[in-house]
């Protein structure tokens, strides 16, 4: 593998890049049975929106592959449940059930010609369309990096939130993509990155990404985003998203809600940067996205060491950035900007929204 | 002791609880020389500014105690390299110099009516200022509670940060004091306890006073807050301070500016419980309070467990909120409201301040 690739298609299975453990150990794990694919997303063996769509297209087809239906109605029956097994996985992902429904779609249409008793074309079409996913996403984080690397600044602090990057997409990252190409472009950028309680993927995914590609970086505790946004001379903000509603209105890791209106309060531009499977325009705004909340355990325990007396926790992974707040969304296909209504119809629709530079 | 009593004078020495080790082990240390006890201040086994004045002053009296000095010009000297020695320890906490300059005048004081070779009474005076600022805190503190609570809702959710209650001033609390005036006078509150990292005093130590007190409480990261203020019914906010300028600008710990301006957004009242010591009237506003910078490895490790890879850390003890986003300060004297240049020099000069009801 990549020094840092998340995700990959083997014959023997797919091979994970066990997450919880970074940056202290490398370690990666083959998953043979879509159960346990299913659990690893859950417990977050790997994580981000895009990968986590990757991850699901590629259990799906694992699960298919190894099935042992004798007949289309009992495979038809065998990828139900492999469906909803990953649709119970992250609920605020929507790239996941992007996937899903990308692979309800193309398992409807292979079945629709497909031999009673010869299941192989299926099975081997849907093991080369997930690792189409993966390659698209590859594509489109390429494409995000180039649009997003125009709004940066020539040189400059930029802060970003969580883990964004390779780690949660499987190509360059959606927001450290954006930083990546504007950085190889040889602009003199500097980051900082917020730790992101509960998980840590600021200090144990972006930090580790960053100084691999040896992008400088100031790691600070998530309390600190307020105050460097004041006082840190940050040119933009760049964070990924786990689901964005037709309105603009924008799921992301928890914090970063606080991050872009103290970014507004201090004028520091806020930019989005996600694939265009992370739009879900069935829902008008954000008040209708499911915020997934995740066990106590994660507040309390670091590494398995309590930090806090036996007391009531939440622990909500993802906040709701209202639009407003949002001085662009940076896809694949372009950027849009407000009013995000008509411009991110635009894109989920294949054109291209105006970029802020004419091409 | 009592249940959560962080600072005391004996016989033998100061004894303090160790603060770093709570919740999960609470443990004594008897200080007999002030250097240990000034480095026990640098290293927080006690914190939380009004309880550092109180540290202080028991520090120099303890120094003067034990003073070998022949002379009352010897003593003076020594008493110098003390003060110094306390002053060098934790520059943001102004209720330390506030400590430093009120022994600094007592000991002039007395100096002036000493005999030369009897030195006995200064040493026994200073002892006794040192207590006397400890029953000062004690009575300010309730002070405080009792003009606080009447700010707070009847009922409903209280969001506070890092820990401004008996650990942090050896009384009832400043922000936790009010909370627990209020829940003593029957208001069913609940309380958002951010866990307010790096050092956790949120999660170690806010959480462990309140679930003694059995005040309910949710523990929460800190990048929760925004998420918290938007959507958790949030009626008020109370926090402690470090150092407050004459135009009411505000130095907490790190994440305060970022509450104050999240409660601005989301029309949250946002209050400031402080002693009167706590007030810098000799700076114009908070640009020229002095920020704390703290090492890496309280960012990088909890508990001895490393968290990120070996990379630039920023690690800031404080933030600045400006006056605007305060909707009042509550004083032992009464409660301050904008204009504060207005207000704040009444409280200092003695006046209690219009107080919302009238008493």
């Amino acid at each position: 593998m990549r020094s840092v690739e998340p995700i990959r298609w083997t014959p023997e299975g797919v091979v994970l890049l066990d997450q919880r453990r970074l940056p202290g150990e490398v370690v990666y794990h083959t998953y043979t049975d879509y159960r346990e694919l299913a659990v690893a997303i859950k417990d977050m063996v790997i994580r981000g929106a895009p990968a986590i769509g990757v991850a699901a297209a590629m259990g799906i087809a694992l699960g298919v592959l190894h099935s042992r239906a004798a007949s289309l109605e009992e495979l038809r029956a065998e990828f139900k449940t492999i469906c909803d097994t990953f649709a119970a996985t992250r609920p605020t992902a929507v790239d996941l059930f992007w996937a899903i429904g990308r692979f309800q779609r193309k398992f409807d249409s292979l079945a629709r010609n497909a031999a009673q008793n010869n299941l192989e074309p299926i099975k081997e079409a849907l093991a080369d369309e997930a690792q189409q996913v993966h390659r698209e996403r590859q594509l489109a984080d390429e494409a995000i990096g180039k649009f997003g690397a125009e709004l940066l600044p020539s040189s400059g602090r930029i802060m970003t939130q969580c883990n964004a990057g390779a780690l949660a997409t499987g190509g360059i990252g959606t927001a450290l993509g954006v930083i990546r190409v504007a950085a190889e472009s040889g602009r003199k950028l500097e980051v900082f990155v917020p730790e992101t309680r509960p998980y840590l993927q600021g200090a144990r995914l972006t930090a580790w990404e960053l100084q691999q590609d040896k992008i400088p970086l100031t790691l600070i505790t998530d309390n600190m985003v307020g105050h460097f946004l004041k006082t840190g001379g940050v040119g933009a903000i760049v964070v990924g998203a786990d689901r964005i509603a037709a309105n603009g209105d924008t799921a992301n890791k928890i914090g970063t809600y606080a991050m872009a209106v103290l970014a507004h309060e201090n004028r520091v531009p806020f930019f989005v940067a996600a694939p265009v499977s992370t739009l879900d325009l069935s829902l008008a705004s954000g008040d209708a996205i499911p915020i997934e909340q995740r066990p106590a355990d994660e507040v309390t325990h670091v590494h398995g060491v309590r930090l806090a007396p036996d007391v009531a926790v939440a622990n909500p992974a993802f906040d709701v950035t209202p639009a407003r707040f949002i001085a662009a969304i940076v896809t694949e296909r372009g950027v849009a900007r407000a009013p995000y209504e008509q411009s991110l119809r635009r894109l989920a629709q294949g054109a291209s929204a105006p970029s802020p530079v004419a091409r």
